[in-house]
């Protein structure tokens, strides 16, 4: 956890003023750059020290052995590892024969930005060498949203007071060495040296190096070229090697004088094509970055940053900490997501190795309901790399003895890498996760040719796993036993409500979509016989109660669990897993994270309002928020039930995860799905969105602490925005034909150019209900208080505290 | 599975007479000789061909570290695996300077006899060399059950015509090279060389290895002597070397001369002694070995058989392949337990390496019953081993966050060795399984000594165990939810009957211990209230029933999961553990082995007959037997309810497993629970035998297939003698005090010397119920007419069959 204020508050960035060493890793993750397809932690240039080098490309990843204790049918056998590819960040500085490094010598001035708007992180150092030479780097880097295979770095030198003799090496090197890892399954595991070199070479100041992986026989290439800008007499020369080229340029500058590099950087890989292909894109890449240039790029990435803010920002008047924490996540979902472009968005995004690089079921049900209504071209991306991993996934359900598809728990390219079952492939809900995203999706762009060419199959092949993994019991019945649902605190249970309900409404989904589609379903072997038994299953799906409680059980039998003794749990204890086992957690009423209450947010019409306010209370005191995908849930469920002030809280810990480190591995890379959960919580928790039957619908209410909250979606064609404050939400259609919403249960009609206002109305009073001792969550009240002051007073705190 | 009629049947032995490489690796662990403490497979002399080389010392392992795909808190980290340690049962005979072989030139001869009297593996080979020259090779070899670390092998050769030049190399070899190892869980893993030398030396006839392993730290040695007998000019000399040690002996036998070395071999280990020590131990024995003698020897383990045969033998009319399977069967129990003496009897005793060497709850639940009836000592020894690893039992406990003792689900040395949970450290029924024997122990032998030293604390930690694993429920019933019963298909799941009626037995016996020996007991920290809690949670113990199908669900919710398709199941799919994942298992209604059935058997008086009847046939037509712990239960069972030619069809599965190799996996070792399970189907079975409140307990009753059956059994002091026969049965002390017992529910007093003899009632008719499709058992009836046939001709069907 990172107690001391790292990072200052400001609307539009994140912005750093004193480099502290011991979150380094964690800044790395925080200030990471990427588009979707290329990822760069944010690394000193001069490469050392580092918490974690990192440099990504989405899906290059190597394969390593599944080994277990007692193997048994069916466990996977090989896991995909997304691996740390060539670094071409790299410049290093050699200031009269010193390494700039700032470790030794006078660190004088500090500072790096990540910018929302520009799309670039930037940095000052103003550094004395310990012979004394004083030089200021400015870089700034960005990650091209335009051109997908491209990154550069603008690179600054000049003196501070005298002449300075210089040398810069700006390199590609791979293999780096990284550190060892520990045993916590949440972080990487580390495979050594994991690239072979296949090719090399260089040419005036642009090198390449071309490398493949042993397992997974892919083949990579990384480029760079350089626009030199120094004084007369700057000579500058370059190499390369199977590991490393180095482009080396030396000058003297005078007072005044200043050396400028500017780095592009191209990557490229693949899976198919020959090492000549690749190489020979990643020069055309180059070439053409070249042709573009700095300033052009800089301006394109502004552009598209413009654009996708005016459709997609959230204002927040009342937490400058929020306000800049939910563009913060907004700003890394899009990073994550926008250029993936058939790949998978994984759980780190490309901003660390955590979890190994896999995506998980967070991508469908955090990060693309927030594309969904900001960036929907990334959604149908997204969901059509599910829909090409859909052989590997019918493969894996014949294998398991299932029909149709089931979609891995972990991966990287399609194939199943968990390596505990339990908690893996019981987790079926995944396939229900991803029809509620094509639903969703299609809801919001009605895009009929998506329908027709990925979404049908999607949603008629996670039908079919339902309908082969659930049966009638003898009162008819549709059961579904011995499945794992959200909550990882419980396991392989029968009748998971989540599961089911989930399931159902994917069941019915699949049938409405055949039947809007029957040519394409017919091509997929749908027949009225299926289509039935699917509405018959919808229709039978058990749903257990306990009437004793009065509350809905997560899974059959799990009220009748005893619950776990939080008075006997120690502060250090958490997360539980790290400290008790599997067997206990799973017979032991306690949540790791939001289960049914997610079902009541995303099948919030199955329940009663009664329900979820007992159900929601009951939860809340098991409910410990070991996983970083609960507190935002929650946040939307307190809003939903009234409990304002709780899911205030709630959405502090969801918004500021990774930039107080909350779950101590933001250094392994950033949670993308919590960073999308601050979105969620806001519009679907304060904004009170929800997308039923393709219609949007608002139930808006403030805490008393905001004073405003707006924000901007994309719904068909339209561009929304919302403004909510304590007595009133506005609604104003900036683009698009007239839009139909619902504000509370009132129908409206808005058409641009006319805001539309209309009261809101204050939550009934409830008791606040209470959670695990020791699990409350931080009071937002609190924070904001601590915030706002250190954002009077910004750099005054720089031995405050220390990294826990 | 072996289809030929491999080995002759007779009453006495198992004798071979034809060498049918093909199962040379089951041959090799059927015709295993071991006391307890030393096991030798039974390869050939020569060494090769091989399908397995073994010998073991009880309790010598090594340490390998058990990985997982995805590790989690208390997932054991070291596996315990038996070695293959030095082997001394090596000579090797060169004929006119041709090895021999029988793979080359011809063996003319071949017998080979494992006698249950003798407790000797004897061997004829008769072999033409492929130079002409033809020997006679007859050895005997026996491992001592008096004198614990000693074995012997006595080895004649002589020619059969002409005169041969013969070399004789009798060797110790450590570091043997063993084939390597398949995917099946239930095979060994392979270690590769694990010995290190420590020491080796030779004087006269004699050499010594001293070895020690790597990681567990264990020293042993293994010393051989020999005793030269042969015509004048036999030669003889010795050598040693780190791994290996040589006697070699030459000769030329005339026609009619005859060369015979006895080889006394001695093994010692150690976890704490030094080397020296080691080896000095094993030098004495071979001393004390070579002043008893070889004829002594022999002697000796004759009387030592013949006392055991006349306290435990089992008498069979009318299936003459049954008589010799179950003497055969108790035999090999013998061997697994005689001279463990503090040391676990594992799964596969020491006849081979599968399952690594582990015991599991089989030895307190299927080796120990027949033990507790026919050799006491050794089940004093056996529970005394459990009670050395308490301090282990404690630590793992406390690691589960669970209080008392959690033992082993499997092991060598007393540390969880199970590297898959749900189906290990989950099957917590293995503490009641031990308090289990300990009660069946104490019943037997009124043994207090026992009771205040071991039993009472085994049973004072397992009820520990049992009231931290439980807990109370708002209705006041005590619930033992998310752990795994007998049954293996099925896991983690709330309130299994078998572990909750084992439990429930388990937290009475030792409240009722505990007030037995106050002092020990308040010495073991027991208190009032402790006992109070026992007693309330076995009076509140949860048995779910299910009214709607008057039947027991083997656990909550067991009854409303799917059935497994039985029909839809292939004949090769079995076992269906290679076949299936575990999810789906786990989530139908198929069944692995005997669970509620065993619960039957173990707490028959909870259930009303009627009860017994409806599960019985439920369950028969839900178990598929994958395990080769279910027939003889099944067997049980079947008698009692009345199912008596089911019941004999199950003896017979049972008691043939490792003759037949039904399981495919006879070639790592012997099922010694299975062929204690012969022994429990026609004791508990036709004998109807249970032991109720420390009162022998005999409800008999024949099928109609065997014309009679007695056996024999010691209880507290007394030796009893039982005989069966389609009408009547008698009852005859042959030594001790008069002795009450019950047959069916008439109260008998049986005196020494006067046979009482009372009639047996004949079952009630009932339609036998009905197994999986395909998964019936064998019918006895059928499989007898076979052997008997096989038995009339016994050499002519050579080339009949080929192993499958």
């Amino acid at each position: 956890m990172i107690t001391h204020p790292a990072f200052s508050v400001e609307p539009w960035c994140i912005r750093e003023r004193e480099l502290h060493l011991d979150v380094l890793a964690q800044s790395e993750s925080i200030f990471a750059l990427a588009n979707g397809h290329i990822g760069l932690r944010g690394n000193l240039d001069e490469g050392e020290p580092y918490g974690l080098p990192g440099t990504y490309l989405n899906s290059f990843y190597e394969l390593s052995p599944l080994l277990y204790g007692e193997s048994g049918y069916g466990f996977p056998e090989s896991d995909e590892t997304i691996i740390n590819i060539t670094d071409g960040k790299l410049i290093r500085l050699l200031v009269d024969d010193q390494p700039f490094d700032v470790r030794y010598g006078r660190l004088v001035g500090h500072e790096r930005v990540l910018d929302f708007r520009s799309g670039t992180l930037k940095r000052i150092a103003k550094w004395i060498s310990p012979s004394g030479g004083g030089v200021q780097v400015c870089s700034e880097r960005l990650v091209s949203f335009t051109e997908r295979s491209v990154a550069a770095i603008c690179y600054e030198v000049e003196p501070i007071e005298d002449r300075v003799r210089l040398v810069v090496q700006s390199e590609l090197v791979a293999n780096e060495p990284l550190p060892s890892s520990s045993g916590d399954p949440r972080k990487a595991i580390g495979l050594g040296s994991v690239l072979s070199s296949e090719d090399y070479g260089c040419r005036g100041l642009a090198a390449e190096l071309v490398h493949r992986t042993a397992s997974s026989g892919l083949i990579m290439a990384a480029g760079m070229d350089h626009i030199l800008d120094g004084p007369d007499r700057t000579e500058s020369s370059c190499e390369s090697y199977p590991d490393m080229a180095r482009v080396t340029v030396t000058t003297v500058l005078e007072p005044g004088q200043k050396l400028r590099i500017v780095k592009l950087l191209s990557y490229g890989w693949s899976a198919e094509r020959s090492r000549q292909a690749v190489r020979d894109q990643v020069a055309a890449a180059l070439t053409g970055a070249r042709h573009t240039g700095w300033e052009e790029l800089l301006a394109s990435q502004h552009k598209y940053l413009g654009e996708f803010w005016d459709r997609a920002d959230v204002e927040l008047d009342g937490d400058l900490e929020i306000q800049a924490a939910v563009r913060f996540g907004l700003f890394h979902v899009l990073q994550a997501g926008a250029r993936a472009e058939g790949r998978a968005i994984p759980a780190k995004g490309l901003t660390g190795p955590g979890y190994d690089g896999h995506a998980f079921w967070d991508s469908e049900t955090f990060v693309l309901p927030v594309l969904t209504l900001t960036a929907p071209q990334a959604v149908a991306y997204a969901l059509r790399w599910r829909h090409s991993t859909l052989p590997d996934a019918r493969q894996r359900a014949a294998e398991l003895g299932l029909r149709g598809a089931v979609f891995p728990w972990r991966t990287i390219a399609g194939k199943e890498c968990s390596g505990y079952w339990p908690a893996g492939t019981a987790a079926f809900h995944l396939g229900a996760d991803i029809a509620h995203a094509v639903v969703s999706y299609l809801g919001a762009t009605a895009d009929e040719d998506f329908e027709r060419e990925v979404g049908l199959e999607l949603l008629v092949e996670t039908a079919r796993l339902w309908c082969s993994l659930g049966h009638f019991d003898s009162s008819g019945r549709f059961r579904i036993d011995g499945v794992t649902g959200p909550d990882e605190y419980s396991a392989v249970a029968d009748n998971n409500v989540y599961t089911n309900l989930m399931a159902e409404q994917n069941l019915r989904e699949a049938a409405a979509a055949a039947e809007r589609h029957p040519e394409r379903a017919a091509a997929l072997g749908v027949e009225g016989d299926e289509l039935a038994r699917w509405t018959k299953a919808a229709a039978a799906m058990t749903v257990p109660f306990d009437e004793r409680l009065g509350v809905h059980p997560q899974a059959e039998g799990f009220t009748d669990h005893e619950a776990w003794d939080f008075a006997a749990t120690e502060p250090d204890q958490y997360p539980l897993m790290l400290h008790f086992p599997y067997f206990d957690l799973y017979r032991k009423q306690v949540v790791k994270q939001a289960d049914l209450v997610f079902a009541m947010y995303l099948r919030g019409e199955v329940f009663s309002e009664e329900q979820k306010a007992r159900n929601f209370a009951y939860y809340e005191a098991l409910t410990v928020r070991d996983s970083s995908l609960s507190a935002s849930i929650q946040s939307v469920l307190a809003a939903e039930i009234g409990h304002l002030d709780l899911a205030y809280d709630y959405l502090g810990e969801a918004a500021l995860m990774d930039l107080y480190d909350l779950e101590r591995n933001t250094s392994d890379g950033l949670h993308i799905a919590s960073l999308a959960g601050s979105w969620i919580s806001l519009v679907a928790g304060f904004g009170g969105l929800r997308l039923r039957s393709g219609r949007l619908c608002f139930a808006p209410r403030l805490p008393e602490q905001l004073s405003r909250l707006a924000f901007r979606i994309c719904f068909r064609g339209r561009h929304l925005r919302v403004e909510v404050t304590p007595l009133e939400a506005s609604y104003l259609l900036s683009i698009g034909k007239p839009l139909e919403l619902e504000h509370y249960s009132e129908q409206l009609t808005v058409t641009t150019g006319k805001v539309l206002v209309r009261p809101v109305s204050p939550p009934s009073v409830l008791d606040r209900p209470s959670q695990p001792v020791g699990r409350e969550p931080m009071s937002r009240q609190a924070g904001r208080r601590r915030a706002n002051r250190a954002v009077r007073r910004p750099r005054s705190n720089k031995n405050e505290g220390s990294q826990s």
